[in-house]
């Protein structure tokens, strides 16, 4: 395996292209006050939640509807200049990094949900509009949007990441849930991918192909996605084990038999103990599972009875029940809480994380080694997963002024994607490759199916002006 | 729109591109009786089971390994000779006619089921592996591999249209279940995509991309499947509607209130009494719904509970239940011998079939007005549908050599796509696009689509050997 040093990780491809004053005036004069180059605007679309930083874009612009994305695309094309889709800046990985200049092209103001159509369990939404700002205009109709990474993500941004989160064991990941798509073109065409149909074989899956793809081959301006009906029933619980391995080996044994589980979430005893002192909480301190349940009264019942046996089977205790709305938000307050109670544990620090996911008969032994490497080298960090589909996240919580404190987090994020991908494991189960793990994109799909990727996108972004030096390097 | 013609989809492009002598000797060399230019042989190998004819291909090479796979590419690469993939050659819309000459490259006796990962539930199998030999082979682990398009199709040629049928209202299409893939490129080079994780974020989603490419971006030689639990209880049924309305109407009301059926299968009285000719049912000859419930006990009681409460609103009557495997089967062959018998009912006819797919709202208005046409138009037709789904086949039983009923029959197919297509369903569910429906692609995903996927062939396969003439015109 030709695996990138710790230093590749570190050093994105900054190599600032001109971005033409002539560019710039024909940005102001179609967009006026809408394209704006206040160094804090532009510093502001110039991050994400990684740690990584660049010199920010040199002018963003707001766009309100499809014609605008086209005219900015155009104009971008017109110059050769990048242009960086930015939704709500919740990127984990450095996708929204301007690290070869370019423009930022802030999709938020596109926030309005176009249709609904609860007959056919579907909805259609411009790249704005965030997944709790969906969900709250489908309430009345009794409809759900399951997909949940944590942060309030805007549709478009999680379509671009192929996100998926919590919900994903029973409803899967945006890569299932998106029908369709409108997308402007790296020439600044429009064209509409798939239909309201629930299936298709008619041609390329244009759809896949942009989701997931990170802005590198077009911007989404639309997204057509499947809804599902509110469960009857709702039933969540926590329980503790004396160790992750007996918290992993259930989650394995619920999957393998097919118990349909809406959500099934590990926290370590770290977390457990961060999330205490945050919310005071007073949880047990040992390693946690967090689980619902949806379906009728009856099924769901039935699948919190095999689970509890299963659990007990593995010294499984200290089950905690909830089925009201109150009691459910209440079990999950230390799921919710674990991102900002981590960082709060060590003031001043950055959290790397990593995400890697692996078939689950293999994520015992990719978890308890990583933990181990972890445990040892001294970085303080928490752990949680998505463990049913075999996806968990480290943050390493680093002082991000620490050179060397970085360098140990990558050496131990390295040593964990290696293991995933020698575990038949993916580097990025939801968010994605963005700066931060091309190296490892090669590692996991090999030279042959990354220059593919190459292919197509220099076949679809000719200049490449769409995110470019995201995903790979060309 | 620009719809085409009747006679744009009765005319492939027949432009034969010459097979070099130096070609033919390159691939006797290599693959010795494995490379055929036997007339039948050739002969069976051009031709599928759609209604369109073409010259046969140059000659048949039987791959045993993906190295034979890739020595063929390169030569026909090296030629610039097209090259054609064959499993079993049920393909339904002309996917498997040399309309450009070439070569035929026989993957069924690349039929090794791999690797069976029961706890992880993935199975890697060879092209050419068929549905009911998987399902077979994986017998013993109480697993089970849920996609059934009605022929024991193989698994590539499955992967490749992006298949789906009976089962897909539960467990998804090709799409959904298919992890990864090992592909022969256009240059002869092997790649892999995906990985065994059941999720991931890493890079273009190239799995995706070839599944659904029809063998015009690659040979697919390895698969690696999604696999189930076998059910703790199935439960079958079958009931009988006074209309077509009337049992369509109880379809969608099953599926907007999220029933997890795991089959819902409409027959038109047509077929009813076609299969009763045939097979000596005795079933009552109105228009029936077959359906199947697979979970926990209580959880099928319930489903079925619900679903008969629903029916009866409807006037569904005569429910009759099967839960062991023997009676199921009985139940079910109505619906497996439709096509034999509907071919039986009008000796020396071949079926000409549809296969829109609409969303579940429009359901009623899509089929009901394409019935009211077939009626009027005095051709014969079955009509069976994965009406969960929103997909359903008329099959026009058609003279072949009576040009006036293959126009009508068109005409009607026709009428059919464009309503599909305005009531935002695709022209094609799950058969694909081969020759039949590339004027319909374009009706349906607009010309700025389909170029992005020409542009995206050309990128791949830049000298047009991989099935050509498939999908769109270049």
């Amino acid at each position: 395996m030709n695996a990138p040093t710790t230093a590749d990780q570190l050093l994105p491809d900054f190599h600032l292209r001109d971005v033409p004053a002539a560019l710039i005036d024909a940005l102001k004069a179609r967009f006026a006050e809408r394209c704006s180059t206040a160094l804090a605007v532009r510093t502001q679309h110039g991050r994400d939640e990684s740690s990584f930083e660049a010199p920010p874009p040199a002018a963003v612009v707001f766009a309100e509807s499809t014609q605008d994305v086209a005219d900015a695309v155009a104009l971008a094309s017109e110059h050769g200049v990048p242009l960086i889709p930015f939704g709500v800046g919740s990127s984990l990985e450095g996708h929204l990094l301007a690290v070869q200049g370019g423009i930022s092209i802030d999709l938020s103001r596109m926030n309005r949900v176009l249709s609904i159509n609860a007959d056919d369990l579907t909805v259609t939404v411009q790249p704005g509009v965030t997944r709790k700002q969906l969900n709250e205009d489908i309430k009345s109709t009794g409809l759900f949007f399951p997909i949940d990474p944590g942060a309030d993500a805007s549709i478009g941004g999680m379509a671009a990441t192929r996100a998926s989160g919590t919900n994903a064991v029973r409803y899967g990941t945006m890569r299932e849930n998106v029908l369709g798509l409108e997308v402007v073109t790296a020439s600044g065409e429009v064209i509409r991918t798939g239909t309201r149909a629930r299936k298709s074989s008619a041609g390329y899956d244009l759809t896949r192909l942009m989701v997931g793809s990170e802005g590198t081959l077009g911007v989404i301006t639309e997204i057509t996605l499947r809804i599902y009906p509110l469960p009857e029933a709702v039933s969540a619980a926590i329980c503790s084990f004396p160790s992750i391995e007996a918290a992993v080996r259930t989650t394995i044994e619920i999957i393998q038999l097919g118990v349909p589980i809406a959500r099934v979430e590990l926290i370590d005893v770290n977390t457990v103990r961060m999330v205490n002192a945050y919310a005071k909480l007073g949880l047990r301190e040992e390693p946690m599972l967090l689980m619902e349940f949806h379906g009728s009264p009856a099924g769901v019942k039935e699948q919190a009875e095999t689970v509890q046996e299963l659990a007990s089977g593995h010294g499984g205790n200290a089950f905690e029940w909830a089925t009201t709305p109150e009691e459910r938000t209440r079990l999950w307050t230390a799921r919710h809480n674990a991102y900002f109670a981590a960082i709060q544990s060590r003031p001043g620090c950055r959290a790397i994380s990593t995400d890697t996911c692996v078939p689950i008969s293999r994520l015992a032994d990719c978890l308890l080694e990583s933990v181990a490497e972890a445990d040892a080298s001294g970085i303080p960090y928490f752990l949680v997963g998505h463990v049913g589909d075999g996806n968990f996240h480290f943050g390493y919580l680093i002082d991000p002024n620490d050179v060397d404190e970085r360098a140990k987090a990558e050496v131990l994020n390295h040593a964990l994607v290696s293991r995933a991908i020698a575990l038949e494991g993916t580097c990025s189960g939801e968010h994605g490759i963005g700066l931060h793990k091309m190296g490892f994109l090669v590692d996991e799909a090999g030279a042959g199916a990354v220059d593919m990727m190459r292919t197509i996108k220099r076949a679809l972004d000719p200049k490449n002006i769409m995110n470019p030096g995201k995903i790979f390097s060309l």
